[in-house]
């Protein structure tokens, strides 16, 4: 299937034939002081900042998180979503638990945004579904339910497969639903990766759907991590990942290469383009 | 399927059920003056100490070429062979297209070595196949035959399953078989590294052999080869490559990471020891 987003310039189209689509995942506060102290704050510049930079980097999505304790996020969430889609005219990823805030943000949105995140859970499918469809956007699917999350792969299939059967009964078609078959740390449960990649791949084989996952919980206690989150993202992509949610800043060089030997990169145009920048504009490439 | 390697002092159980085993493939003259001059002279002192280096830095099987045009590899093969034997009391890997060296480095083995290869061709089967027996080693079969590297990987499994059933008339078990599927350049043409990846999963699902495969030619001509042999070997790992021909040195991280997230490395222990052993001796890792 194809996933179609929009933002106020660009379309991007995901499918597993194409080459894999980043989507920048630095706008959230989550460990991040001075980001966090901005959007308190209610400064916006470096939300902007951060979204263009992570478009320098590849993202061709931006993922929007403003979610902190002592922040009013319906208020500041349809505004952090309106500073990177005039930035950056990408498609936005609107990352929110709290509908309220979500149709807020929606109603600020250029294009054809995506809606992080659903689950399984049916106060969540009744809560989000209604307004996935009524705004037209696309919408990322957890496979969490009442139970937690599922030990086995399998498990992990079968809640795909309820929320596409409940977004269908909504209006909303399989390839607007990307399914994130959610990863754990590798360093606390050795299965943890195991399942995820057994996850894409039935999700792949099986359902046909694009796939994301956010990239860098797999690593979490592990040394030299980057390099870690790299052969999994690769692994996550030759599996069925489509459009993973990441730092495009340490991620891109994996997924242009996993791109590459997946075919899907002619004549290695992209990744020799993207080594010859990355040679040129060294300081661009290490700052933060 | 577990096939047995055995040096003077160590043995090495290559199965898909454990760890990657890496075969060290920096002992050949081909690009290395120094080497290559020391291989002339019959000085086998930097054989010596190139094996160990690897097998410090992981290597569990020590590949041996002295294949230069102004050698005589019936006379200097042995020699090296022994050499690196007695150095590491690692399995040896005999890297020879000379049937005649290839015997009497045979003769100058102790435990039971890897013989590098056989291929499809019929005059390769009938001159090698015996040899192998005759010594109870393994043997490495590359899937190419009278018409060259086949383009499809279809072509390249029917290969592999002629070569084992002449290897079963010639008395030599299936596990002493090691399969290497081939890999030309990514850069080259962008079906090559999918159709090597292909060929690796009919490799494991069908066959269920072991599999080893030379890792850096799939970067010929490209930038920062060392990143995208990496990605490559992990993906092979994953697809089914169990003993891939590499240089330690740079393989290594890749391939325990590769383990780590497939499930064969309990509590991270390994990795984490490396990282940790990298981080101490920072010298031991970069010196050449």
């Amino acid at each position: 299937v194809e996933t179609v987003l929009a933002g106020r310039d660009k379309k991007v189209v995901i499918s597993r034939n194409r080459p894999t689509i980043l989507i920048g995942e630095r706008i959230n506060p989550a460990g991040r002081k001075r980001l966090a102290q901005a959007m308190r704050t209610g400064d916006l510049g470096p939300v902007g900042q951060e979204a263009c930079a992570q478009a320098d980097e590849g993202a061709e999505v931006i993922d929007v998180n403003v979610g902190l304790t002592d922040i009013d996020e319906t208020a500041l969430l349809p505004q952090a979503v309106r500073v990177v889609s005039q930035a950056t005219g990408l498609p936005v990823c609107i990352d929110t638990s709290n509908a309220e805030a979500l149709e807020a943000a929606l109603a600020q949105c250029d294009g054809k945004p995506l809606v992080n995140s659903v689950t399984g859970e049916q106060h969540s499918l009744h809560r989000i579904l209604p307004i996935v469809q009524q705004h037209g956007a696309a919408v990322i699917a957890l496979v969490t339910d009442e139970q937690g999350i599922p030990q086995d792969a399998d498990t992990r299939l079968r809640i795909a497969e309820k929320i596409l059967v409940q977004a269908a009964k909504h209006g909303i078609p399989e390839e607007d639903v990307i399914i994130d078959p959610l990863v754990l740390s590798a360093g606390a449960d050795q299965r943890a990766s195991v399942t995820t990649l057994e996850t894409i791949h039935l999700l792949a084989k099986e359902l046909g759907v694009n796939v994301t996952l956010g990239g860098s919980n797999v690593s979490f206690g592990l040394p030299d991590r980057d390099s870690v989150n790299g052969v999994f993202l690769a692994l996550a992509i030759a599996a069925g990942v489509t459009c993973p949610i990441v730092n495009p800043r340490s991620a891109r060089r994996a997924a242009l290469i996993a791109d590459l030997l997946l075919g899907r990169d002619e004549f290695a145009m992209r990744y020799i383009a993207f080594s010859r920048r990355s040679r040129r504009e060294p300081d661009l490439m290490s700052r933060r």
